[in-house]
């Protein structure tokens, strides 16, 4: 594509997934350029900086599209306001604090005609489409989610996530659900969900799901981020020809013990390719399903205390 | 409509609601006829009772439909059951414990081509329509809901709007959700909330929100069960062109302080005649707007422990 055509992308929020991930992805797509990063402290050599998409709205720079990787708590306000201002807009993950802002957004994206694109960035794995195509046919009687890590070591430092609308431990429990709510032929639901919060602070550090779907599906999934040894990021799913695992966070696929894939997940280039794509057809793609479950889990969970979090 | 011709609908779940709304509603209905009850306890004279839903499926009795009247908990099994048997199902309020619980009900309902029918009864409290059609074309300003009563009186020995997944203060407060959700141009998404927990109780006496929508809305809610004396079912909403309130739930409608409308609700009557037509044509109607509304509050909210309820 010639450049003149890219689409010139501006970050707002230069965390750390923006810094890990997303300007990397960008320099990858053959369709996408950073053309400017809006953020209060940091900026990127040789990229025009700006304090806040305000600022950079108001500055002239010339830019098509915004990837919005701040917390989630303030996502909706800066996603409202740049497709008022007529930008394509990319959600990072979860793409909202809450179910109906999303749909709030969905439609404001709509009405302006510009592309509203939420991301699930582990969908984009290598073992999900293999998976999906796998048990699109087959019985599915039961399926274990062990999504476990240390958050000292993935969230250093990010208080945002321990206050309400944080998500805690469903920050990357939702990784799971956007694979298993990918791969699975039906929708799935929660039907018991205990919540473990630490005594000082407002969202859980760790939870524990059942789920089912109108077949009767036995699911359960354990979220935790106390552990400090390896990731153990696992969905194992029981059929009726066979058991599938997905290991590492979609990394690896194995059926019936015999490793099917092995690869790095080089997820953010591939939601670039999708975000471009759409953008150039003026379409958007909004799944709220993952965060859907995870607001249900609050609705319907137990709670209990457990050691305060230092 | 002849009489062969009625859609005959069982009630499953003969508690409260069923008694003092439905049974009525039925009759009155000319398109339905109650042709059979299940419930563990409950009968009525001269119509044929059912401890279960399974029980009446595997009796041969003819029927049509069924009215789910069950606490919300236990809703969506049934429902499940009921449109696996090839039975339309409407679904009282709240239509589920969860958003995507009913999601997955739509889902199976399409597959099996029956209806499927979330009701929110205070949708047709007659100031409803008229209030929705002045909204469409003014700009609203700010949003005022209380919605007080008193638990004591609306929900007594009901312990389980006490469990986990039994809404405490919202199993009223989201009659206001799908009177504001149905009367408003655009969505709106809560951005702030407060929980009041008692401390022997797992869901909510009271709770305060905040809401808003893309184009700024301020929004407020306060919902309440402790209040003993009359209730306070009121929305108040300023526009560019002066005040609306609906009062007392949806029977009353003011404009600037005159009276448009006052007039008994009358909604069940209204619920069956549309579910009848929707069975008609094997469309469903399913809202979940008041539903996710509720399921993001809890997902956001800072919880406060108040005094014990007994």
């Amino acid at each position: 594509m010639d450049p003149q055509d890219a689409c010139r992308i501006a970050i707002i929020g230069l965390g750390k997934v923006a810094r890990d991930r997303h300007v990397d992805a960008i320099s990858r797509a053959p369709g996408a350029r950073l053309a400017a990063t809006a953020d209060p402290q940091a900026s990127l050599p040789g990229i025009p900086a700006f304090p806040s998409l305000e600022a950079l709205l108001a500055s002239g720079t010339g830019f098509d599209a915004v990837a919005l990787c701040t917390p989630p708590a303030i996502r909706t306000r800066l996603a409202a306001a740049a497709l008022a201002a007529g930008k394509h807009v990319l959600l990072e993950k979860p793409p909202g604090a809450t179910v109906a802002e999303v749909t709030a957004l969905t439609h404001l994206a709509h009405r302006q005609h510009r592309t509203l694109y939420a991301t699930w960035h582990s969908r984009h794995a290598p073992a999900v489409e293999p998976a999906r195509a796998r048990l699109a046919t087959r019985r599915i009687r039961a399926i274990r989610i062990d999504w476990k890590e240390d958050v000292r070591h993935w969230h250093p430092g990010q208080d945002w996530i321990w206050e309400p609308g944080g998500f805690g431990v469903f920050d990357p429990g939702i990784n799971a659900l956007s694979i298993l709510t990918r791969i699975l032929p039906r929708p799935v639901f929660v039907t018991d969900a205990e919540l473990l919060l630490p005594a000082n602070r407002a969202t859980p550090i760790a939870a524990h799901l059942r789920f089912t779907d109108t077949e009767g599906l036995d699911g359960r999934a354990a979220f935790d981020w106390r552990p400090t040894g390896p990731e153990d990021w696992t969905i194992r799913i029981e059929t009726d020809e066979g058991p599938l695992a997905i290991e590492r966070g979609g990394r690896r696929l194995l059926e019936g013990g015999l490793l099917l894939l092995d690869q790095p997940k080089a997820e953010y280039p591939a939601i670039y390719s999708r975000f471009t794509a759409l953008a150039g057809q003026g379409a958007s793609e909004v799944d709220l399903a993952p965060l859907a479950l995870v607001a249900d889990t609050f609705l319907l969970s137990r709670r209990h205390t457990v050691e305060a979090f230092h």
